[in-house]
């Protein structure tokens, strides 16, 4: 009686038995080599006890032998207490004892622990504050479907499908090479998406000292806590990194590098006036320290004066006269982020360094979506998006300042940034983020709490709006239940002072 | 007069004074301010010396104001000594002495140093046996096109171009694990090719000992070494890993992983037979040892007899029964390099864990590459490329060893592998690979030397010949070739050791 829901014999994931091949000229018979290679399928774990064996007339079809054969080495099996059978049900695979030799990997304890990520709650999220990426619904589809037709009918597809260089494609590369702001000895690598430079970085610096705005993207802090730096935190506020207290880490501390978003930092959106600018690169100037500076929000600015002869504030890598700045940038943030590719601009030892390490990390970025995106950048497509995306995030900014402004509990502050996708709240005591989060997520609202981008600083009362991916009326409907949710606690609060008697002291 | 080679204020890449903009309202005079901001632009280091500054009419245009308040400014700079004023020819910022403040970053003092690759000769190459990689020519880009074009018209094409899972494109991830040969309670991660998925293991399994074929693919021996885990090398024979040696190699050392390549081993080609597979199996069951199991050559078998039911030989996740194998698979090598997707499949806890590390190391794998490659595999084109990809690899396979047999000189050993890309030449005494390969690039045919496979052995006579990338008319040229200088250094060797007196002893 074939059984199609035989487990050993029909499973095509394992079939054990599938392997074994009878060898009539061998001296051992055939019921004795099918009676062994069943033991040792059963000693190797690959039949387990309560699996049931296939029928004598169905295995021996299969394995083109007399089916007495079969029921000869089931005998053998039976005998050796291996197996065990049932009338009318056939054989199945014998409870054993767990062999004492049996070594099963204890992966818990030979691997690293898993970081519990932010779960949510199980409700229902309608309005998510707690992811820094672009609007979907903006994506110009149709322009990417008719650039990727292009490249894919170009004569040189064929080199985008072969073996590339851990530099990256090299069109690419002169593109953006041209686009600055490369010096005199720098050169350029693409990157899998800036997340990728900063774990190449923070492997080739190892275990140096290394500053981190706090609070900063949980990204940021986990590459360096990982590749064991001595991690340093400088606090962020309104105008970006406080570069008084950055000097006195440097002088105290002596770290080899600091890493720092001047431009709509991640996740205050705060961005650093030129005369800081100024003073971080002095301070590198004269006391050696690297800085690596992540660039990928930059383009996203949606208010604010251009006080600065009409053009956009300078990187530091554009102030920078010794060499001392690393640029990270990518099209992640201001086109497709599925599309993984970012790139870092340095001096020819440090791109080196890095192409070394990423051939051994992953050989080369994915060549399919670098042509794309060059070709995205190259028509004029990327720059219309970015319009449109500017348009968009405008809209979204002031939706986000006025809900903030209107909504949030006295007490709370926030940073008004210009553009990028995310702003910081600090809610007034006795508020946390975290008793917050829990409420609002009951009404289908959810952001990330301030312990989420803590570098040494705990930031209990911090929390992350992302209001990139957000339409403004969902914005200003969220912003109105986080104030509505962080009313009511203090409320409660304010009540349970007043009503809570003191314990008596007996 | 206006001069377009100006290096100051004509190179858009720097211009450090375009971010200079004067402030009427400020008790600092006009004059006063430009001198300071080109004052700091030469201490920044942004200016120096030697470049000219921009002429004072053009300036003055530039920056709306009068041209005294330049001349002003530039008179207060070179009384200060920062500017020179050359008649008729400009004013030049002035050499001043390296400041001793200045601290340039010294990167080879503080980065770790880069190793050497191998660098070919300058000579024209013709015939490369370097590289293993499949043969452009042979790629279906029609079909490549055709499929990609359906990826991109599909509806969810919005999908693929927000940001992903680090589990990777859950499409994709779906239809691997139906392929198997995933058990229950294992998981699937795709990642950037092989290589990733080699480098987030070496970094979870850290510093612990880490047995690996020897002679192996440098990818793997390097990844490893800079992981910082303790290497052992197991040698590697005509029958893939030899088992008694590996063996030992447990009992003494307890590493606590080997990283095996049971089909057509990079670089020997070699493939181990079932009994092997079976006994490493059962070692790890027995200790408890992690086998990393690179299959990414298995389906290139273009030879040998499939003895195994007419299935191809079992992977070691087949074998195994106790959950000990993490299974590595590609679609670099039997589709497009260019497109970096691989996979890993393994029991949760390893998964969950590469995924953590996934993210902080690039987030998710690009998502247009697993996309298009999953139509590629689905629509059987995938298929229909092996059948012809291995029909190619028979005929250069067969012309290898045919010219192997024929030109390698007497006492020259070689693997007669059965698929895979390359096949490894053992050469005889005093031949060394270092010295063929000078010779035969002299003749345009090169090669890469054993001590680039080495793992804890030199390899100094053994060498890989990479044919998958070949005709089977260049690849019997270039063994010619190799054969000919082979012998002819064997003569002269016999030569010297005739000719060259000892020296006397006086």
């Amino acid at each position: 009686m074939a059984d199609a829901s035989s487990p050993i014999w029909y499973d095509g994931r394992l079939a054990p038995l599938a392997h074994f091949a009878p060898d009539p000229a061998s001296d051992t018979p055939l019921y004795k080599q099918l009676a062994d290679a069943i033991a040792s399928s059963i000693e190797r774990g690959t039949m387990r006890s309560g699996d049931r064996l296939p029928p004598t007339r169905e295995l021996a079809g299969r394995l083109g032998l007399n089916r007495t054969t079969i029921s000869a080495a089931y005998a053998v099996l039976e005998e050796a207490g291996l197996i065990k059978g049932h009338v009318g049900r056939g054989s199945f695979i014998a409870n054993r004892a767990a062999s004492a030799t049996e070594q099963r990997v204890d992966w818990d304890a030979i691997l690293p622990p898993i970081e519990m990520p932010h779960t949510h709650a199980a409700n229902r999220i309608e309005i998510s504050f707690a992811t820094s990426r672009p609007s979907e619904e903006n994506f110009p589809v149709a322009a990417f479907r008719r650039l990727c037709k292009q490249v894919i009918d170009t004569a040189d597809s064929g080199e985008i499908l072969q073996l590339g260089s851990p530099l990256g494609y090299a069109p690419l590369r002169r593109f953006l090479l041209e686009q600055g702001p490369a010096r005199e000895g720098d050169d350029l690598i693409v990157t899998n998406g800036c997340q990728q430079a900063l774990d190449l970085l923070a492997r080739l610096f190892g275990s140096s000292g290394v500053v981190l705005e706090d609070p900063v993207y949980h990204g940021v802090a986990r590459v360096f806590a990982r590749s064991g730096a001595n991690v340093l935190g400088a606090p962020v506020g309104g105008n970006g990194l406080d570069v008084d207290a950055l000097e006195e880490i440097v002088a105290q501390h002596r770290p080899r590098v600091l890493v720092v978003t001047p431009s709509f930092q991640n996740p205050t959106g705060a961005t650093m006036p030129l005369a800081s600018r100024e003073r971080v690169v002095d301070l590198a100037r004269r006391t050696g320290l690297v800085l690596i500076e992540n660039d990928i929000y930059s383009e996203l600015r949606y208010a604010g004066e251009l006080r600065y002869a009409g053009k956009a504030l300078p990187t530091l890598k554009e102030l920078d006269g010794a060499g001392n700045v690393i640029l990270l940038r990518s099209y992640s943030k201001i086109s497709f982020p599925g599309l993984r590719v970012g790139w870092a601009i340095a001096p020819r030892a440090v791109i080196a360094r890095m192409a070394e390490l990423k051939q051994t990390t992953d050989l080369h970025s994915d060549q399919l979506s670098q042509a794309v995106l060059l070709r995205f950048a190259q028509s004029g497509e990327l720059e219309r998006h970015l319009e449109r995306t500017k348009k968009q995030g405008a809209e979204r900014l002031d939706a986000v300042l006025a809900a903030c402004k209107r909504f949030l509990p006295q007490g709370a502050t926030f940073t008004r940034p210009e553009g990028g996708m995310s702003l910081w709240v600090e809610l007034p005591g006795p508020l946390t983020a975290e008793r917050l989060l829990s409420r609002v997520e009951e009404r289908g609202v959810t952001f990330l709490p301030g312990r989420y981008f803590a570098v040494k600083r705990q930031h209990a009362r911090g929390l992350r709006l992302s209001f990139g991916g957000l339409a403004p009326q969902e914005i200003t409907r969220g912003v109105k239940v986080l104030g509505e949710e962080a009313a009511a606690q203090l409320a409660e609060e304010a009540r349970r002072a007043v009503s809570e008697p003191a314990p008596a002291l007996v």
